[in-house]
């Protein structure tokens, strides 16, 4: 039986989250020197959301203060951890977005060659972010979603360790997202956590902190997961909508929450298993619906990326069709800087004004 | 005699930094619900770059980890929880980088009206990020430097909280760097600290922040602050070394560090007597040698704005000059993160490789 009290028996500011909750992972001895200080990311209360949309309280995980401004940091950390404790000097992932960059930061800074497999059809803007750090980025002409298979297969035979979405490193790296809102709650977890959900790998490594907290006695209870897609690229809400027994990929995703557009996510039907073994629930919402979601981020102070803002549109809709209540307090997790995709911003009419410095103080009463 | 066991006796998950830091702060109360968790970063040794430079040690304060992934979060943050502890309805700023974007976010969380004062010829891009939060953005044909000090008029007539780069809870809400830094290294604090100066307001606050907590018993000693500017808008720097008895204003100012292209800061002076009576030091550094460091510190993991690496980079010159040795040890504030500035990718030679699937294998072995 861990003691609550132990955990936070640590001072935050000095330690790494694989030193806080060392009985929860899986390494013998960790070299912090690898890390980046990833994770403790703040739970924001909602100021105004929770009680516009008559939930109790709304909190937002803001996952956007990691190193690299994304949720992946957790999840590569453990990856690089893994891979300089075998003796690996090269790794690498397929992506070219949140998690390509976090495998860059942190292959970088363990010293070791790394590898950003992305599809043939890629912008170079997109790359840049990747390349910074030295990573080797390669366009690969051919299915982007092979090359999640290829990538693994060159691996073992080339003796790189792919991080990719799911792997099993990646997932435990996740947990800690639990693990911190358990202390950040004191251990009164909320009814709710809602997930972004891509591969699955992030789904899967929150429910599982949750699930271990409850077998060592810290929580009483699992909060109830929600997995939260885009309604443009859906493949696991819609087979659990649908009962269908597999995920079937999704011909011609569409979305702007380009971060979680994965058409035929790896982890796809271990999500599904847990939604059903758990009494999880799932949402897609629609392209309007995060982009006002977005704003309403904004308003509280936290400008996410698209993919961020799927969670709280969910809770918008669940709240819609009373399965959320205002008996309710629902964690929304926030995966990514706004930064990250700045073109969202030519889908807000956002104004400026214009005045000289002899007219500033007229124009500014006129704003009153 | 404040004991160094209480300041780490809450947990810093649960805590924001004024009430981690109560005693050091002008507030009778606050009010937690408008932090958005600001500060808490984490201080990031180096890993490759000390020991290239023959330095005992360098760490990386990693200020892009805020809510809105700048160091300002940390005034904006003690300025809000002023504004509104006063009543008062509007706040402003003059700025058109992270101090606009951080007030934005923070005044659109206390639901505050808020003013955005811009140069006339920023282009609009740099405004999205601002408007984006819902704060009013003005384009203001004139004199930026005069700006500054007309915000501060127009806002005592109407009753305008403008939370400029130097105002005094700007300056409270930096110390906390400081605080946490002494914290970060057990009270064992570092020779130099280096900031990237623009106002003054930041420098000021850190090292206010050390004096306090030496005044209580908490250090030995309080670091030599080091004032970092770029070779092309050195006010300071040039007055420091000139032995000139005030500041005066840069022509034509020209850097690729633009969060740090103030001609005429006005904190200027209090920065150089500082200086004077510290002991203090400045430097500054070339567009190349900012770009350099730009590098060395993504080779670490961490991609800074270019003034976050104008630090880096004055350390290089003080360890040439022999005034930074293998003796010591130094930190280096990294005030913002490198996707506030993406042009600078065009500065380097990116290179992105392309090929077949059937092609990756030998092309990753060709790597090798």
């Amino acid at each position: 039986m861990v003691e609550r009290g132990a955990i936070a028996d640590g001072n935050a500011l000095r330690q790494t989250i694989f030193e806080r909750y060392a009985d929860f992972f899986p390494f013998d001895e960790i070299d912090p020197g690898l890390s980046l200080s990833e994770g403790f990311t703040p739970l924001v209360p909602s100021r105004m959301t929770a009680s516009r949309l008559a939930v109790r309280n709304i909190f937002f995980k803001n996952e956007t203060e990691n190193p690299t401004w994304s949720f992946k940091d957790r999840g590569t950390a453990a990856g690089v951890q893994h891979a300089v404790s075998c003796g690996c000097g090269r790794i690498g992932t397929v992506s070219s977005g949140n998690m390509a960059v976090s495998v860059a930061a942190y292959g970088a800074r363990a010293g070791l060659t790394t590898f950003a497999l992305v599809s043939a059809s890629i912008p170079t803007e997109k790359l840049s972010p990747i390349a910074v750090y030295g990573a080797t980025v390669i366009r690969v002409d051919g299915d982007y979603g092979d090359l999640y298979f290829q990538s693994l297969e060159i691996g073992k035979r080339h003796d790189i360790y792919f991080i990719n979405s799911d792997v099993p490193f990646r997932v435990e790296g996740s947990k800690s997202i639990a693990f911190e809102i358990c202390e950040q709650t004191n251990f009164d977890v909320p009814d709710f956590v809602v997930v972004p959900t891509s591969s699955g790998g992030n789904f899967r490594g929150i429910l599982k902190g949750f699930e271990e907290f409850k077998r060592c006695g810290l929580i009483a209870d699992v909060p109830t997961m929600v997995c939260a897609q885009a309604a443009g690229c859906s493949p696991i809400h819609r087979a659990y909508v649908n009962n269908d027994p597999v995920i079937s990929p999704v011909d011609h995703p569409e979305t702007i929450a380009h971060a979680i557009e994965n058409p035929f996510p790896p982890s796809g039907n271990q999500v599904l298993r847990k939604l059903r073994e758990t009494g999880g629930l799932s949402a897609a919402v629609t392209d309007d619906e995060i982009l006002q979601a977005q704003k309403e981020l904004a308003d509280e102070g936290i400008f996410g990326q698209p993919a961020s803002a799927v969670p709280l549109a969910a809770v918008r809709k669940l709240r819609d069709r009373g399965i959320i209540t205002e008996d309710h307090t629902v964690v929304c997790i926030v995966t990514g800087s706004g930064l990250k995709y700045t073109a969202v911003y030519g889908r807000y009419d956002l104004t400026v004004l214009s005045c000289s410095s002899a007219e500033l103080e007229m124009m500014i009463t006129e704003q009153q």
